[in-house]
């Protein structure tokens, strides 16, 4: 992916969500989608400052630098924020993972399967 | 992606953001995540009666099937949810897109890089 220009912390939208954005996380190699987190500003700066990939924990409402109990960190390599004019509302963090994202062990948080038409139990 | 099991909307948790849950697409061939958006239950229905990603508008207030104006639609081939025990408060749509998924016509909305350390802007 190439950036189109280089841009801050300080352009994102941080009002829509009560200081929070949507934070996708991408694996740089695999590219497969492991999580999606929030992350306020603090979160982002800490995650600039560490490139350790670090959230707003929801549930805990703390900041939460992903892997530091379970040892399955996620070395941060690239931010990209998303097209807003108005100012960016999504991130999407590519990291080099240093295990599975997903509390479960998977890989990907991902990993549950909605039925669609022609799967075996669509519909039922 | 390997499923664990077949869920159906009805399992996803609807509380969490006033009905809507936050959609990463992602094109299922080249893998680079497209965009994020917002759904709610009647989106997630009518992306499966349809198989055209379908979303809710935050801005307009309105059930939002993408490209129905532009052309550049997504077509949904699989849907996946994240992990949470209490219901599911995520979904990853794998498509196959007509086009450009954003709006400046870029294939990707997340064009626009944050500068980190050891990149020209940092700091600046």
């Amino acid at each position: 992916m190439k950036y189109e220009k280089w841009i801050s912390e300080d352009d994102i939208d941080w009002t829509k969500m009560e200081g929070l954005v949507p934070v996708v996380v991408q694996d740089i190699e695999t590219k497969d989608v492991l999580m999606l987190a929030y992350a306020n500003r603090e979160a982002v700066i800490k995650t600039l400052d560490t490139n350790l990939a670090t959230y707003w924990s929801r549930s805990r409402d703390e900041l939460w630098t992903k892997g530091l109990t379970s040892g399955n960190t996620q070395y941060v390599k690239q931010i990209f924020a998303d097209c807003d004019e108005d100012g960016p509302d999504a991130l999407l963090y590519l990291v080099e993972p240093k295990g599975p994202a997903c509390h479960t062990n998977n890989t990907s948080c991902f990993f549950r399967e909605i039925a669609m038409k022609g799967d075996d139990t669509y519909g039922k």
